[in-house]
């Protein structure tokens, strides 16, 4: 890619340089990336926070490494071990049946065409990013469908209110939680919009899944019917599930792939939920987080800059007063060697220990060192606020404004 | 699974015993898996052909435990290692840009909608299985699209030749090579059909691609504008790819997920196009098929048995005179260990050596004698090998035939 670009069809997201070039790494251990300069690198983004345990887990790593010789199992049929991370994610997640995907991208749509299709009703009203596939392309109007049958919503609840007072023809309500903007009360009165209008809910929790603690993140305010989880369960390896009410799920019955049964993935994501079934993991990287933020949080204030930080230990991103402070903060990160995933969630791994945040916080104090030009300007306002949010959640952080602002701010958003 | 059939929302293609329950393997090893009752079987399913190089080959097994590591790189971001995968791809099945996937069915999709999107045009001609997706659905009627725009001709030349009368809406036609059933014109006359009509060809060499041969099998007869391509390139690991004319793939520009740059599948890609580059363990899976193939027809032939063979050596099938035929014929392998695809088509691994072939011969040879019974019964009809063609096509096979018997033909196997 470096030298060819005509190489690759897609431009995936990863970390890349200033003129967009992808940073080559050519070793990953724990907390710390080498790209191929020999520079160490601190690792905020984890696989777009896939990575809970660590680079190169050990637990991981052997377990791996024993299935690919074929001694737990083969790629052509059932293992012993297929039951067991089922079962496992049952028992974490819920619902009363469980089916395997290669990609998240992979397991919402097809939980949201199974629902479809056991509803008999076409039409999906969405918030939030749910992968790659065309479906989820905006449509040519606000509350207008695309030519999928989809209507994004914004996680603006009053939209969502409007949308559901015609229920008959809505299949699902899709979502993607996301704990840094909106609240724990802003799910339950979605939860509440779709009860009255007796719409099945289904909670995207590819991201933070399994993440915040040993199972959904919504499990008690939005309550899904139907959930999707990938990144927390299996560090990195190519697995998404979808579960939960058979009735929706029934027509997945006939959904099969090649690399179904694959023992690898089937072995990293045995051994990761295993170890996040007992909430260790997620509760280290979370303190280690914590620690982190808290140092970040003084250094900012101490030198007066225009950055705030939303989140907690687990997700938590960087809010910019401006692009101009967004660039030289990404500038000067990236001269420190803390390798943020740029304009959206920091996620630390559990193999942040006690050396490691405090490397980062070294790191960032001399990052605040580099901004010093920009001492004493202006904070943050609602607009920079908005736009972070939106950079996140693909839709509009929890606020109080009426349907004349919403519809403003999503035309501007849209718009950048 | 086989205690709780509650925890899967799918019914995934795999080996299954009389009731339609999962066969559990325990143990793979080259051409031989264990189940958990610790009998062992050869292995003619290898993953629905997608093993070339056998069970825990120690090539793969190797690239892949130091993956796991970290030491090649991370699923955070870009590694040398995705540079030499996506070369090795484009000097083996050519194309101006590669792309990665995470399945078949994923790359097909995504293809054919960037064909869609680039050429402005909505309807996309089928023949073929292009994975679970329900985009590719049935229609209301022959020659009628479904509700993603999809028309099956199912391999009819002169069906193809109709829908081509209105090409200007005609975004592409995607095809799924089958070199059992299709001969080497089938596809030159299809290439014409399509070049007359000016509409892009996708092959969808997800089963074939690098598994007859160093590239695409369709390369010079069907001269495909954009290929997937996925059981020939990882040994069972979770990749395919999407490669071809870089004005038609432009939409994929911005696709992205999550595992994108996962390490050892990365490594499992790189070892196998390695090997699969020199041609050499396609040649030795194709000559331990030929010897295996010239004893089963011998052995058929011998008891007068009402089963035939088509295919090669890299991929067979077999095809049984009746329904009542298939069915001892697949209790009678299963008995002696003769784990087939059942009625699809068989491919074995580059793991058959001299010992694995003859132990197979010889098993072959006690299956033909539990199916004395049916000796001198009658051999199978042009109905029969139509059913069989269509249970791996899910189309119809080459054959002389009027409009009036193609849609006879297709009824009833649609009906089937």
């Amino acid at each position: 890619m470096t030298e060819n670009l005509s190489l690759l069809a897609e431009v995936p997201t990863c970390p890349r340089d200033e003129k967009l070039r992808p940073r080559v790494f050519a070793d990953a251990s724990g907390a710390y990336l080498t790209d191929d300069s020999g520079f160490r690198w601190v690792d905020f983004d984890n696989a777009r926070g896939s990575v809970l345990l660590g680079h190169g887990d050990p637990g991981v790593a052997a377990a791996v490494a024993h299935a690919a010789t074929g001694a737990a199992g083969t790629a052509t049929g059932w293992s012993p071990r297929l039951d067991t991370v089922l079962e496992r994610l049952r028992e974490l997640c819920g619902g009363e049946t469980v089916g395997l995907f290669r990609s998240g991208t992979a397991a919402v749509r097809a939980a949201v065409l199974a629902v479809r299709e056991s509803t008999g009703r076409d039409l999906v009203l969405s918030a939030g990013y749910h992968g790659y596939d065309p479906m989820w392309f905006p449509g040519p109007a606000l509350s207008a469908p695309n030519t999928d049958g989809v209507i994004d919503f914004y996680f603006d609840l009053g939209l969502l209110d409007d949308l559901l007072r015609t229920p008959q023809s809505v299949a699902a309500v899709v979502i993607s939680p996301d704990h840094m903007h909106l609240s724990p009360d802003w799910y339950r009165q979605a939860r509440q919009l779709c009860d009255r209008a007796e719409v099945p809910v289904i909670a995207d929790e590819v991201k933070v899944g399994l993440r915040y603690g040993p199972g959904l993140s919504t499990a008690d305010t939005l309550r899904p019917d139907v959930y999707t989880v990938a990144k927390g369960m299996a560090n990195g390896f190519a697995v998404a599930a979808v579960g939960g009410s058979r009735a929706l799920l029934k027509p997945l019955k006939e959904v099969s792939f090649t690399s179904f049964f694959e023992p690898t993935i089937l072995a990293a994501a045995d051994h990761t939920l295993e170890r996040v079934a007992t909430g260790e993991p997620q509760r280290t990287a979370r303190d280690a987080g914590e620690r982190f933020l808290g140092q970040a949080r003084a250094a900012l204030a101490e030198a007066s800059l225009p950055l705030d930080v939303v989140g907690d230990g687990t997700f938590f991103q960087f809010v910019p007063a401006s692009e101009g402070v967004e660039a030289d903060f990404n500038r000067a990160a990236d001269a420190e060697g803390l390798l943020f995933y740029a304009g959206d969630n920091q996620a630390v791994s559990a193999a942040f220990d006690d050396a490691v945040v405090a490397d980062a916080q070294d790191r960032f104090t001399r990052v605040c060192e580099r901004l010093a030009p920009y001492r004493g300007q202006p904070r943050p306002d609602e607009a920079a606020r908005y736009r972070a949010a939106w950079n996140v959640l693909d839709g509009l952080g929890e606020g109080d404004r009426d349907r004349g602002a919403t519809e403003d701010l999503i035309a501007l958003l849209l718009d950048d």
